[in-house]
Parts: C-alpha cells; sequence; structure tokens
C-alpha cells in the first residue's frame, strides 16, 4: 500500500502527507447535513464552531448536493465544485458511494481523506475497500479509515469526533458524555474508535492531556507505523498511546517502532491476544489477531511497552509523559501507611524490580533522624521506609530527600496517604520541592474515592508527580518508567532522552 | 491462645465473647482525654454523638485520672471505680501502662478489650505483649489488637476509629478525609489499620456498604479464623473481604475457613508475598510471612478467593454482595463497542472463563432480530454480540433477554459504553427489569470519568448489578462469581447459597 513500504514515499514525504490530516488549510465535509444528530452534522459543526473560535484557521466546505446551506455556509453539490485548493476531505455518506467520492477527491487532487463511514472489510466486503485503496493510490492520496473516528487536534481545530459532547437524560437534565480532554502530551493512536473515545473520556476526567487523537479503523492506507513515525517529528507529542487489534505490516513496523521508541516511549495495548479475543477482533475490524507470543516478542524487540489492560495503558502514559525513565531497577519506597507500603513492594518485585535494604550509608541518615527525634522511634528504614502513622509534612520532606541523595536508588515511590491526623497536604509541595533538585523519577500514591484523595492525587499530577489511586498501580507505573529507561540504556540513548526530556519541561 | 485452638472455647461460646466488641452493653474508653486530635478523644467523642443520635444505646464511660468530666461525662480514675458492669473496654494508652489497666479489667471482669495501642511485638516488643496476652487468657478476657484500629459498627454505633472525618487544608477549607461507609453487607477484617482506613474512604466514595469494620492489628488473640466464624453467624454480613499479612493458627484457620466459605464468600488480600514484601510485613505487625504458595494452597483449599490487587479486591467483593455465583464458567458478552467487547473476551479467557461462540439456537435468534430490523444488519453475533454504535436500549434489552434465555450460558457481561447518539440512559433500567427475571448474574462496564460515565456506573448498582470502569475489571469480576460458584458446587452447596441469597434479596 502507499508509502508503507517504502517504495514510492520517503519517510520525509509521509510526514509532509501525513499533515493534511492536522493541518489541512482547506477541508470539505462530504455528508455535512442539517440533521442534528447525524454524524455529518456534528463533524461539520465542531469545524464551524473552532472556525468561529479562530482555532481552525483553514476554509472549510460543506458537500451535500441536496442542501443549499449548512450553519451559514453555502453548501457544494460535489467537491468538483469547490472553487479552492483542497487539502482534506472527511467523508461521512454510505459505504457504497464512498468510491465516487473517492474517484472526486481524485480529480480535485486532494490530499488526504478521512473515511468515517463504515461498512468495508469489518463486514466482509473486501472488495470496495479494494476499490478505495486502488484509487486512492493511482491519485496518491493518503487515506485514513475507513470505519473510524479520524482525528482530534486541540491545536488546529481538526475534530471529527461525532459522538455528541453532553447527552439529555430522561429526566431532561444535560450531562457530559464524550468530553473533549484538554491539552497535553499524550498521543492517543487507536485501531477502535469506540475504546479511542473512552480513553478521552477517561483522560479527561482525570485532567491528563492529550496532544493528538487518531483513529484508523480498517487501515487501508495510513496504519500505526506510519502514524508513530509522523508523531515522533510532533512537537507536541511525549507519549504515544497504542491500541491495535492486528498489525499487519510487520517488519516495516519493527524498523519504524525501533527507532520510535528510542526517542518518544510508545504503550501498547493489544488486544484479540485469546482465541475468543481473536475471534472478536475479526468481526470488528476484520483483523487477523495472530500469535500472542509474536506480539509479546514485536513489542520487545521495539521497546514498546505493552500495557496487560486498560488501566495501566493509561497509568504508564501518564508516569512517562511526566517523568523521566529510571536508569536501573533499585527502587525506593516511603509510606505513611505499612499494610499498603508492602503491597507496594510486593507488585515492584512481581514486576521485575528490586526492592532492596537500604544502603548502609541511609540507613544511618534515618538513624540520625530518629535519634534527632525527626522520625518517630518505631519507624522502620529497611525499604519501605514507613514514617507510620504519625508522619507529617516535614517528615516527607526529610525522608524524599534522603532517598532522592542515594545513588543507587534509581526510583522513588511515595505512599501518602492522607488519612492520619498528623499529615497536612502541604507535604505534597514539599516533595515537589524536593524531586526538583534531583533527577531521579518519583510516583506518588493515596488510596481512597473522597475529597482529601482526589485533592492529594490531582495536586501530585499538577506538580508534576503522576499519582495513582491503589499501591499496585503505583508500581506498575515506575515498573513502565524502568522498563523504558532499560530500553534506552540498551540502545545508548537514556542521556540524550533525558536530556531532551528536561530542556522541554522548562521551556 | 483464647479459644484459638477449640481447646477451652467451643465456637458457639466464641460467639457469644466476641459480641462484646460489636454489642456492648457498656463501655469504658481509657485515655478518653478533652485534647481535640488525640485518638482518646476522638474515639470517646464518636461514642459520645452515637449515644447522642440513640445509635449506640450502651452505657458509657471515660476513663481519665487527670480529669473530672469529658463532653459531659463525668469521668473514672480507673474501670474499677466504674458503678455497673462492664462488657468492653477500649484502651488508649501508651503501651507500658497497658498490663496496669488489663489487671484493672480482670478485676473488674470484662468481657473484651480493644487495644488501639501501638508498640508492642510489632517493635520487637514480644514481652509486653505477652504479658497481656497472660493476663487476659487467666481472666477470660477476649483482645482485640494491640496496634490496631478496632471496631466500627454502624447498626450499633460501635466506631473506634480516631481518624477525623475531615480536614482541614492549609488554604483554611474543610474536605472530607476519613468518611464512615453507608450501610450494607460487606465486613472488612484487617490487619492493617492504614489499609482498612483506605478501604473505608474508597468503599465510601464508591457508594459500597460496609456492615462491619475490624481491625486487629497484631492479633494478640482474636484472629482472622474467629472473626470469619463470627461473621459467618452475623446477619448484615453477606460478603467478607479480608486483608492479611499472615495467618498464624493454620490448621485452625483451614477448618474453620472451609466451612464459612459454604455459605459466605471470602475475598482475600494478602501481602508480603515477596521477599521484600515480607520482610517489610515483618516490620509492620510482626508478621511471618512465609511461602506465598503456601497461602495460594490454603486459599484454594478453603474456598477463599485471593485478590491479585487493591482493585480487584473490592471489585471481588461489590459483585459477590450484589449477584449470586455463576453456575459454570461459560460466559456470554454483550457490547456496544467492539474494541472493549474484545478485551473482556481476552480477560475473561485468561483468567479460565470460556467464551464460546453462542449455540446455534441463540444464534437464529440474533439472526432473527436482524431480519427484523430490531438488530443493526452488521452486528456481529459469534460472542461477544457487538449491537455496534447504532445499538439502542431496546437492543440492549432484546439482546440480553436471548442471552439470559440461554442456557448454557452462566454468567453475562453487559459493556454499554454511554458515549454513541443512539443508546438512551434507559437501558440500564431495562436491562435490569429483565435480569429479575432469571437467575444468571450480571457484570456492567462503562469506560469513562465524567458525568455520563459516573451516572450509568452508579446507577447500574444501585439497580444491584455491579459496574465497572474497564472491561478487564469487569471480567475479573464476573471470574470471582465465577470460581466462588464453582467452589460452592464442589461442595455441593450452590443451591443452598443461592436460595439464600435470593431470599435475602426479596427481604
Amino acid at each position: 500500500m502507499l508509502g508503507r513500504k517504502g517504495e514510492k514515499t520517503s519517510m520525509d514525504q509521509s510526514i509532509k502527507q501525513l499533515d493534511a490530516f492536522f493541518n489541512p488549510r482547506s477541508v470539505a465535509v462530504v455528508g455535512a447535513t442539517k440533521k442534528i444528530n447525524k454524524a455529518g452534522h456534528v463533524i461539520f459543526k465542531n469545524f464551524v464552531e473552532n472556525k468561529r473560535r479562530d482555532v481552525f484557521k483553514g476554509q472549510l466546505f460543506p458537500v451535500n448536493p441536496h442542501e443549499d446551506s449548512i450553519l451559514g455556509f453555502q453548501c457544494c453539490p460535489s467537491i468538483t465544485n469547490i472553487p479552492s485548493e483542497l487539502d482534506l476531505v472527511v467523508i461521512v455518506v454510505p459505504a457504497s458511494i464512498v468510491p465516487s467520492i473517492m474517484n472526486d477527491a481524485a480529480s480535485k487532487k486532494v490530499k488526504g481523506v478521512v473515511i468515517i463511514s463504515s461498512g468495508f472489510s469489518e463486514v466482509g466486503n473486501h472488495e470496495l475497500e479494494n476499490k478505495i485503496v486502488t484509487i486512492a493510490k493511482r491519485a496518491g492520496i493518503r487515506v485514513l479509515g475507513p470505519n473510524c473516528l479520524g482525528v482530534y487536534d486541540s491545536k488546529t481545530g481538526i475534530d471529527m469526533l461525532f459522538l455528541p459532547e453532553t447527552k439529555v437524560l430522561t429526566t431532561g437534565e444535560e450531562v457530559v458524555a464524550t468530553p473533549r480532554p484538554m491539552f497535553g502530551n499524550i498521543a492517543i493512536v487507536t485501531q477502535s474508535g469506540a475504546f479511542g473515545v473512552s480513553a478521552l473520556d477517561y483522560l479527561a476526567g482525570r485532567q491528563i492531556g492529550v496532544s493528538k487523537f487518531v483513529s484508523f479503523g480498517n487501515k487501508c492506507d495510513v496504519d500505526e507505523a506510519e502514524m508513530l513515525n509522523y508523531l515522533l517529528y510532533d512537537a507536541e507529542t511525549k507519549v504515544m498511546l497504542l491500541y491495535v487489534e492486528d498489525i499487519k505490516s510487520g517488519q516495516h513496523f519493527l524498523k519504524v517502532a525501533r527507532e520510535v521508541s528510542k526517542k518518544k516511549p510508545i504503550v501498547a495495548l493489544k488486544s484479540g491476544k485469546t482465541t475468543a479475543g481473536a475471534r472478536a477482533a475479526a468481526s470488528h475490524t476484520g483483523a487477523i489477531a495472530g500469535s500472542d507470543r509474536i506480539y509479546d516478542a514485536v513489542f520487545t524487540q521495539t521497546g514498546i511497552l505493552r500495557a496487560k489492560d486498560m488501566e495501566e495503558f493509561f497509568d504508564a502514559g501518564k508516569a512517562l509523559a511526566m517523568q523521566i525513565p529510571a536508569a536501573g531497577r533499585n527502587v525506593g519506597i516511603i509510606t505513611d501507611a505499612g499494610g499498603p507500603g508492602i503491597m507496594a513492594a510486593d507488585e515492584c518485585e512481581l514486576k521485575g524490580l528490586v526492592v532492596r535494604r537500604f544502603s548502609e550509608e541511609t540507613v544511618q541518615k534515618f538513624e540520625k533522624l530518629k535519634r534527632e527525634e525527626k522520625l518517630p522511634k518505631f519507624a522502620t528504614n529497611l525499604n519501605p521506609v514507613d514514617i507510620t502513622g504519625s508522619g507529617t509534612s516535614e517528615m516527607f520532606e526529610l525522608a524524599a530527600e534522603i532517598l532522592f541523595q542515594d545513588v543507587e536508588i534509581c526510583g522513588i515511590l511515595l505512599l501518602g496517604l492522607h488519612h492520619t491526623p498528623a499529615l497536612q497536604e502541604d507535604y505534597i509541595d514539599r516533595v515537589a520541592e524536593v524531586a526538583k533538585k534531583y533527577d531521579t523519577p518519583i510516583v506518588a500514591c493515596d488510596i481512597g474515592e473522597t475529597e482529601m484523595a482526589l485533592y492529594t492525587r490531582f495536586r501530585f499530577d499538577k506538580l508534576g508527580i503522576p499519582a495513582y489511586s491503589s499501591p499496585e498501580d503505583t508500581a506498575r507505573a515506575m515498573n513502565a518508567l524502568v522498563k523504558y529507561g532499560s530500553y534506552l540504556k540498551k540502545n545508548r540513548c537514556l542521556n540524550d532522552y533525558v536530556q531532551s526530556f528536561l530542556k522541554g519541561k522548562k521551556q
């Protein structure tokens, strides 16, 4: 397929081509309509609103032979009637009409086409899909989809999400249903549109920012390898979250992913692992899921971090967006709660991290603090260091400083359970101040679902320390930092990555 | 130790004795004080307030030789000065004074003592702990603790949680910090106080109800086996959540847990699995964690469901409190989102559940609906059945009914992602109505963290269908229902359990 095998198109060309999807000077929405609730209406309206807000700065054309104008924009009966040049076409019409639209796009010399419509290979309609690919190939048009949600880019105002931002309940109340995420450094690249939308909902609720969102459905042309390469050069993207059901162009993917991983972390959620899952994937996007062991090998070779489930997927992405990778497997744990400290230590070791006794020097520093009555007499200091339920902000600050000073410790897990009376929430800011002075990555945990717990986690996040709601999630987040650090080290690019990450943080 | 080996005390006696902790006619708080923020103040105040609200109906005595009265209650210098009989003593004084209080309790013929104070075997002070045990044994006093949070029972107004319900931030704002949970059917039995409190915070936030809470810390006398047996006869408790770092009386535990599990499910979170975790456990509650494989064997033999992490622990508890166990491993999945459907199928199969192609009869029922245009033409119906993004409330209702009718399907996972425009939230109530007619357990999923997702999950929960925020969590919850069903079946008590569960639900 186009550009996939590096035959006609070099990687540089690919980046230029794919830019049409994220930064087009002109967009036509074929199938734009006045009928609310129709995808063609919602997508066109998204563009209209972003144009009004001056976020989308390109030209906009609704295409529909049955309407004169939509939302104040004059309708064109066909894209061939559009007076100016056209970078991007979004297609939201029934599958059977798509080939004729593609022909129009070809004669109009369009750069990119996003086919939102479904009804192609995912339901066995391979012939129709091949027809589209042939037209596109001949005309040099790049295609996203079919059977996809397209693109969301808050910076350029590209928003093809046709799912309503709010919903009206049967009681008449209006509630947020599919929020647009805040701006951030995580790119979402997904084969499943529904999962992609869920991801946006999840990330918006957790206040985790997104740089770009791409859903490529049946990926008849542009696939994950090309998209990862594009995102490698995207200044806004620090981390890529990749949901896939299959990867078709194995060799090309291996080559691209290996290089991308050296500069930006990729976290993958690969479904269709089991017989039942693979059968379901086949009838979802027509994916042939293949042996799960092969995928494991591919991910390991390319430095892609494979998440075991949805939560780990998001948690790892958040950790990698906020913290530098760990330079080794040795981690230190600080806690004010014994049980959760043990749970974190367990999960770290189960994942291959090392929670060993602190060095004698570090132990002696803790002992000194105890003698000076700056730590509780009964605090344990063997890793985890447990400042106990009488732990204060100052104790967290002091204990964190000691662990940051220990060069043998490559990552810190801080469990600050807020429930004890002595602990004031300013410990979060104090620890963050200490963390600024050092290059060791740190992740945090507070358990609970009520105001104080939410406050704690949001505050940590805001200060750049990713926070999680269970000790095990916290350990798995640190594991992502360790595993990615290990890949970078093996490829001798850890230092470069860290330099560039820290530079990016200062800007 | 007392009653543990069934030497002196029979199980019946044990239940009567332990009742002193949950339903005492009179309570003394030794170490009650006017100083706010002190545990002795908070605990005494909890009792005072519950007495005022007429929830705690027993007599209440503050004991403190240095005060005349506390919160309007006249102080006794010692429990020996208390004029009436005394069922329960709560001790909140420094460890070194505890033996003399125990002697007073002995001469007062007290039934139960809760020792909140720490500074015993968890810090190597075995001698002091043995002293207490000797006094208690001689006097026939049952002891909870030391180094524990004691008891919380909303029905009888016993509340020894000394952690403040709210906290004042440095900004002056007051926020909820340690909420008391709503009333429900889950009992929490925990070795770690801090984890116990986190659990209450989590469950309160998720609106999951709690029957009883017991934290037994160093468990010098009353241990998990006795407590599980007590809860077996507690009418309010349907499910027991057990957090342990070690189990000392192995044989007794095996015997008791095996029997309890036949009537009520127990979910265990056992920490100290790894070398690092075990070392941390040893310095936390003095636990000798032992080989993790032995614990695995113990849990399997006794029908206890072992959760792999905190989230699974709570998720399994919620499923078992709301739904009957599954009578077999075959499950059916309904989804309106392809990707998440695959993720659920994968996790089911990875856990040993079976997601096989539906029977021909069931497939034909779906085909018929398609012909009648009651399901989308492209909906897949091989398991998962995917009603696609055009899925409506009616389609969910119809699809659920078909799966409930299929006798080969022992459990149903329903993934209703709310993002699509066509789906109205009344599908939740419609599915719940259908579910009422059948005895197959069902669990639900919606992904997202914004209003609509929270609404969906709370509504499902409210209607008795446990809902989760990821496909994998949902699969693991169903797995708990399947595994527990399998234990009951093996012990020929599934029917009895189901009968009693359904009877309890009707009341």
